[in-house]
């Protein structure tokens, strides 16, 4: 179905999405939590809608482009999870000005508190803040049921009206290293008490803290429960990936995106095959290989049906060129030069960055087209 | 200069570009071939203007995005180095037809040859064909002087007047792995030869080759001569990279592109700083560290002169984070959050690739933006 198409293009099946989609929301049911999708994955309107079962609820996003093309398109509750920087205050108080949007932003520091409650007044703006708690990844966030903890929230405090504490967030985003079901329930429970925790001591202070936010795709799946969180962050889940395959987390029939290529040659030494996607088709992403090794840059995959040629693999790239070794000559009638094939990436996140739309499939038959924002 | 920007931002110092430009006209100049630059690192008119001193002269692309963005703005010689697939014809047809610009393609398969001809015939066009010749990195081509060098060129030449034998190509993509001159100059050597003789082999069958295409930038800088060949491909040097100066190909304020990022975290576990510059901002490439491991994914500069903070680099990447571990939290204080930092990439193609514009510097002075094309 796809001959004639210009390569490498990105592929969606869309009827893979609704089902990973369905699959985090009865999840987050069960636990009793609000979902509240990153779409730092799919930067796509049409995919949110997905994940929200075709509302425009709560949003997690990781820029402030996504921020403003989702507010530009009627999201209204925006957790933007990167640190936020004075510097971009101004936009995102247009983004809320001019779309009747409400960004959340996250803080672990008091002095940026303190900067970021100045630049909102002067701005005359109102923002509502999260305080990032760090439950082990110590990429970021404060000491859970610290003194720090609490004198961030008294410096979020003092800069009221324009800053207002709105609760905790953590994220156990070292879930990812991990392909044991325990080991990852144990950091969910570590993640969920970090969060719940810290935000009982700044209710005892006198914080209300009505948002105790957690999450990580594999925290969100095995934590044992959520007591006492409120909502989850989670995005890869609704594409999957090689990654997250290899850590046992998803089945193969869950992934949901691949990237479209072109066989452009045949090289007899090795022997293998040229596609045209390369370093830039596929990101130099190789987060699948710790745990499956045989990953390579890519599985190679036929083109209709997704199902892998055995292990074949990308093993090399270039810039514009992707190099899978075969066994023997006898692919190269099998795949000749102008076939066409799928590749399954390691980190959809990555991959998916490159490609400005996605081709969407329906029951196996391309339907058309979903734009993508990205950038900054 | 860069106060208020939004960032992460890509920064292209058009002075220090000029100069690696004149470098290189020079040089081939001295070779006395022509100089095709590679337009794949910058992907940029305004910077393929400054490699060619004004003019609008030979270049090679990557893609068709790039041949169909350097066609519709003059450029009318345009070589493109990844080898064409059939269902790709219609558009180069198109880029020619529309824009008055003559494509030439590689080709390195008879089969693909006679695939490429016969669509070509079908489309009623007519385009230039070189005949890849691998030289030892044995990603594609042919080998040198061989019977399927000849086989091609038969097939190429049954297929005129839609195809037109124009010549040989090679290229030592392997000369990037060497941080030594000699071995450099030896592999140059031997890109050389394997096209001189091969388009000698061809011309003494009757077919006139006037074209003899080889390089990489560090074949081109380290070539003892280049007797036999027409002309010389090189990108890189006109941007140059932590890779590149790994290897001593280039000195340190040769490096013409950099990331702005700003400072936007202090994690005290570390201790570190975190940046608003990750893998999306900077690329997963980590090629500079076989030969400067303290490269990370990129070195950490001051955003005013770029010059390093000593060996300050991006030793993890998220998303949208990077962490840059430093020596003791006085560096809190240098760096309060908020800051804002230049960091030099491993691998100018690929970063780049992530932007849509450059802000350019002149004297070190902030002077507009220039666009990138992208894509596919």
């Amino acid at each position: 179905m796809f001959e004639g198409l210009n390569t490498p293009r990105l592929v969606l099946d869309a009827d893979r999405v609704e089902r990973n989609a369905a699959r985090m929301r009865v999840r987050c049911g069960e636990l009793g939590v609000t979902l509240r999708p990153h779409v730092k994955t799919a930067k796509s309107t049409d995919v949110a809608r997905i994940a929200a079962d075709g509302e425009q609820g709560p949003i997690t996003v990781s820029t402030l482009a996504e921020a403003e093309h989702f507010a530009a398109a009627g999201w209204r509750d925006i957790l933007y999870t990167t640190a936020i920087a004075p510097a971009k205050l101004a936009r995102a108080d247009r983004i809320q000005r001019e779309h009747g949007a409400r960004l959340l932003f996250v803080l672990d520091d008091r002095e940026a508190a303190a900067m970021i409650g100045k630049e909102a007044a002067a701005l005359g703006a109102c923002f509502g803040i999260l305080i990032e708690v760090d439950c082990g990844e110590h990429r970021s966030g404060v000491e859970p049921e610290s003194e720090e903890l609490l004198a961030i929230a008294d410096t979020i405090g003092a800069c009221a009206p324009h800053l207002e504490l709105m609760g905790v967030m953590s994220h156990a985003g070292h879930s990812y290293a991990f392909d044991d079901r325990a080991a990852i329930a144990a950091l969910a429970e570590v993640e969920r008490h970090a969060a719940v925790a810290s935000a009982e001591l700044l209710r005892s202070r006198g914080y209300p803290c009505p948002i105790v936010s957690v999450g990580s795709t594999p925290t969100a799946l095995f934590a044992a429960h959520l007591s006492g969180v409120t909502e989850v962050r989670a995005g890869i889940y609704l594409f999957w990936d090689l990654a997250q395959l290899s850590r046992g987390i998803c089945a193969q029939d869950d992934l949901a995106v691949s990237v479209l290529a072109t066989v452009i040659g045949h090289q007899r030494r090795g022997p293998s095959l040229i596609l045209d996607a390369g370093a830039l088709a596929l990101s130099k992403d190789v987060g699948a290989n710790r745990f499956m090794p045989e990953a390579g840059y890519g599985l190679v995959c036929d083109a209709d049906t997704l199902a892998p040629y055995g292990t074949l693999a990308v093993t090399v790239v270039h810039q514009e060129h992707g190099n899978v070794p075969v066994p023997d000559e006898s692919w190269f009638a099998r795949l000749p030069i102008g076939s066409i094939v799928r590749i399954l990436p390691n980190h959809a996140c990555l991959t998916c960055a490159a490609y400005d739309s996605y081709d969407v499939l329906r029951a196996g038959e391309a339907v058309g087209q979903w734009p993508r924002t990205g950038g900054w």
